[in-house]
């Protein structure tokens, strides 16, 4: 199997770059006309993947909203991703771990082992801990062909004042994960774009300087529609990605209405709209 | 029910404030003669309840030993924590999640709400996305009765360089974090200690300083043991927090051997040496 970069490559290109974010709350739930429970989940995601005849860049199921409904919502990520995988659609499941030495080495083990019930093609990690404890779970995901996206600039205001604190080495906390991202990139894969991408909130009026940090990087840019970003403004915010950006879209998919016509028509129309961050 | 707080504090007076950690890594499950399966991760967890005569402060299971089983897991996890309820254990899970608006609170949902599957006494988060966006987290906890522990100091050398970075009101990051989690516990709970502790780790030479800014939270302290802290280091580093320090010990449960006699000695030596920090 090719490694994640090069498969989510092929797929932006060809279907554009959308990453189509798959939340089922109860409030999407109920305006799907869905129930409450791991069952409406999956018939969420299913829905969302059939609307757009599985032409998707990638998916990316929100894990809280599934852990929910305890493990028959584990079992719903199972499902969801035994379809994903056999219908070809790259899934990143966000979950945002993120711990240190053999308990960080479990997590990789559970999303990215061949072995393990419910592995996915990609997962996003916080780097509270510090990036380089996470060292061994980029190692494990380029081993097994999957990616990471470290949350570096996240989409909401309370992010803001931590993760542009300066360290003592003068650093602000986003460029030191920057430049380690890309040593790993570097380290990890011979391709231009490497196993590690990084989060970057289309919201954040400094994400330029932060993604022209990350010249090795897919960018899943979340903060586009409820959060108040546009797809204009992750364009031009985040120029120096043109061409690895991916824009996430959670709530606006069924903003057209909630039939599969409906959402398959809303898909397209994004994608064509994204289609400029490719340029 | 009581607050998390104050069944806490009742619990670590009168059995001693060791927090059991449940880590069921196949290293152990291998040592414990237990197969590496969910079942495995579950009979594990049940062993060091039983060893113990179910006589412990708290226990902490550690989620991603669980998740690598996928859904079978989370239901281990799930038994698990009815038998801790049953038997009156608090069960703290170390799931370290941490996200923004809505998915916060489906995490919130996920792990405290009565109805949930999965509900637990108490769980970790991670802040990276700032203290600010778990404030209904916060909320949630402490309408149901549950606590939440945020990372602050972690226990390993990484997280450092970010933990101590300095915001640009001057702060660090573990200083603005303190505040915050000490305005919310004065906010939600009169008592004495309220429901948002925090991690510190043993290992830190600045632990001292951090939990004296902590002065109505629990403090979870990992770091004895295989990461090298002794209790003596946890008793002097964090001298301004005791009778509010839970020191988390988990491969050392078995280090005097893994029958149940010999893992209730253990655990009953270290609660023994643990009530120096109640002092």
């Amino acid at each position: 199997m090719s490694d994640f970069a090069t498969r989510l490559a092929q797929r932006m290109n060809r279907y554009g770059p959308l990453c189509a974010g798959i939340d089922p709350s109860a409030a999407t739930l109920a305006k799907c006309g869905l129930p409450d429970s791991a069952e409406g989940a999956l018939e969420f995601g299913k829905l969302i993947l059939r609307s757009a005849d599985y032409e998707l860049a990638v998916i990316k199921p929100q894990s809280a909203f599934f852990e929910r409904f305890g493990s028959a919502g584990m079992k719903a990520i199972e499902e969801l991703a035994a379809l994903a995988r056999a219908k070809e659609v790259p899934l990143l499941l966000d979950v945002k771990r993120g711990d240190i030495d053999s308990t960080a080495d479990a997590y990789a083990h559970a999303y990215f082992h061949p072995s393990s019930p419910i592995r996915v093609d990609a997962i996003t990690l916080s780097p509270y801990l510090g990036v380089a404890a996470l060292k061994s779970s980029f190692e494990l995901a380029a081993k097994h062909a999957c990616g990471i996206f470290v949350v570096v600039r996240s989409s909401n205001p309370e992010g803001e004042a931590l993760q542009t604190a300066r360290m003592a080495d003068g650093r602000r906390v986003w460029e030191a994960l920057c430049a380690a991202i890309s040593d790993f990139n570097r380290a990890l894969s011979a391709g231009p774009i490497g196993p590690i991408g990084a989060v970057v909130g289309a919201t954040c009026t400094d994400a330029g300087a932060v993604v022209a940090a990350l010249p090795r990087s897919f960018i899943l840019s979340p903060g586009i529609g409820a959060q108040g970003a546009t797809m204009e403004d992750c364009r031009v915010r985040l120029a120096p990605a043109r061409g690895r950006i991916l824009p996430n879209v959670s709530r606006e998919l069924i903003a057209g209405g909630s039939s599969a016509a409906a959402i398959g028509a809303t898909i397209r129309r994004l994608n064509s709209e994204a289609r400029g961050l490719l340029a």
